[in-house]
């Protein structure tokens, strides 16, 4: 499961809105015969893509897959049919499947005469690739992710503006590849003019990754003709709201957005109860002047404050990542 | 060694302006025979304590000591004279004092013909106990630590100055344990004026530690009558000035200062270059508004910030503690 797992990840970003699913088929005798994950929507499923690599050996085999096998026939056939045809005799998954339309394939397995182990594995499947897709089915709106990159005062620029760069390149690094895993990054209009990013998914050496996130502009100033965010590398989605609810509506088949600024559309969505989790990047520096990474107008006392939990700490560099969640 | 430098720091807080020195006196079969740490100023050194808790057994024993023996007659003897008197053999010790006027004991030493071993476990001693005491004698003023504690967006109190409590107990815990090492806390008038801490070093359960620091406040408002910090539990030091060099040669025997806040008293010591490390407890909460945790009117660019390294990241409860050094 742990493999199939790591062959899910291959999928993530890719397999939007469909859920990033890896699948290994395993021989009696214990060999790997074949892996897949789910490609793009309209493409092949994990278990078919990993039955194809097996062929002939997937007779009597068993496939071990992150999630429940679906049993619908959408835009490709019910891979509950496609394990049955190949001969497979036994099939373990992580997490059952929360959607009505698609759950229901352990069952038509079993009836099918084969072997089914499930739950094998699920938490470390639910905190994997599938996170994000898993959050949707059961909140209906993506996963939302908010960056800050401070100073340890929690300072996002100096009062004349620059802030380039606080926090270090090994901090950029893991940023860039996380983009390459969503399907949106938020903005506001304000860091459009006043930065000009390209909030593109990019490798060290700076070539584009293969997956990339929507860029996602929200506010009513236009975005001028030049900016860099609508230079097509990536979509582009202007939404001419203030209100973090009716981005996540317009975005509506994103599993996992990230949040990435500025301070005050930041504090949107924190005051809306929309932040999930928080993926805070601190520089070991103090400024002392500049803004602060999260503006909250309406925050009055204390008890008004948004709270979270602490759930990794990460050294990255000279900084470290703190990572929140609900 | 391992046990003096753990012997020392029962001495911490206590010996300043003397450094807290820990002795192990260890018989030919490897049997500890006594222990000792420095008694506070006019009372008896490490080794002294040590060899009266060893008694006849130290003859032929090995003193095992963190700082080199001192050979000067102070307000006390020279240890060199009370190890060699008390038929000591073999003397260990970590770190070469670099005191002049009480160098000297290695030689003292091996002239009466005892084996002496220095640098032993040197890293160890000089990052323990002795660390404030070493950085005193190197620079001529005290090792300056900052406490911050804030939010993960840098704020220290809400739009209505609600405060208590964004950290949570384990971090204020380990800021009473530490007070208890210290020499002195330093704040200014305006944090005694607005929140009237007692700076005292206490117990989970409330009661006063052995060792309390000097609360020192600075700057030229009047401290009211009633306030906690005129209470008597502890000493206090009213010095009327804004400039951080000049509350440091105030404190003329302090090996070890805390700089408590607020903001721009914090702010006064970074940009007078008299910041050793910094560290900063921050609550896993998100305010968006209220004061921020470090003032610094004269930052105008990026390049203007304080940079330091982060040395060490503790978990404390729902916190997180970042300890940053220069």
């Amino acid at each position: 499961m742990r493999l199939a797992i790591d062959e899910s990840a291959a999928a993530q970003g890719f397999s939007s809105p469909n859920p990033p699913v890896g699948a290994v088929i395993v021989s009696p005798d214990g060999d790997i015969v074949g892996r897949g994950h789910t490609q793009p929507p309209g493409g092949l499923h994990a278990e078919v893509m990993a039955l194809r690599a097996a062929g002939a050996d997937a007779v009597g085999a068993t496939a071990v897959v992150t999630l429940e096998p679906c049993d619908h026939t959408g835009r490709t056939g019910p891979c509950t049919a496609a394990l049955i045809d190949a001969g497979i005799t036994t099939v373990c998954f992580a997490v059952e499947d929360p959607n009505p339309a698609a759950a229901g394939g352990a069952t038509t397995l079993r009836s099918a005469g084969l072997t089914v182990v499930d739950g094998v594995e699920r938490a470390a499947a639910e905190s994997g690739p599938l996170r994000a897709w898993l959050f949707r089915q059961r909140h209906g709106r993506p996963l939302v992710t908010v960056k800050l990159a401070s100073t340890i005062d929690g300072r996002i620029a100096a009062p004349d503006k620059t802030s380039r760069w606080i926090t270090g390149p090994q901090s950029r690094s893991r940023v860039h590849r996380q983009r390459a895993l969503l399907d949106a990054i938020v903005v506001g209009t304000g860091t459009v003019l006043a930065d000009d990013p390209a909030l593109t998914a990019r490798t060290d050496d700076g070539d584009l990754r293969p997956h990339q996130p929507s860029r996602v502009v929200m506010g009513h100033r236009a975005i001028p003709p030049g900016a860099r965010v609508a230079d097509g590398t990536a979509p582009l989605q202007h939404i001419r709201s203030h209100d973090p609810a009716a981005v996540l509506d317009a975005l509506d088949e994103a599993l996992w957005v990230l949040v990435e600024g500025g301070p005050s559309i930041i504090g949107a969505f924190l005051a809306a109860g929309l932040v999930d989790e928080i993926d805070a990047y601190l520089a070991p520096m103090v400024l002392g002047a500049g803004a602060a990474s999260v503006d909250i107008p309406q925050i009055t006392t204390l008890t008004d404050a948004h709270r979270f939990t602490l759930t990794a700490v990460d050294a990255l560099g000279d900084d470290v990542l703190l990572r929140l969640s609900r």
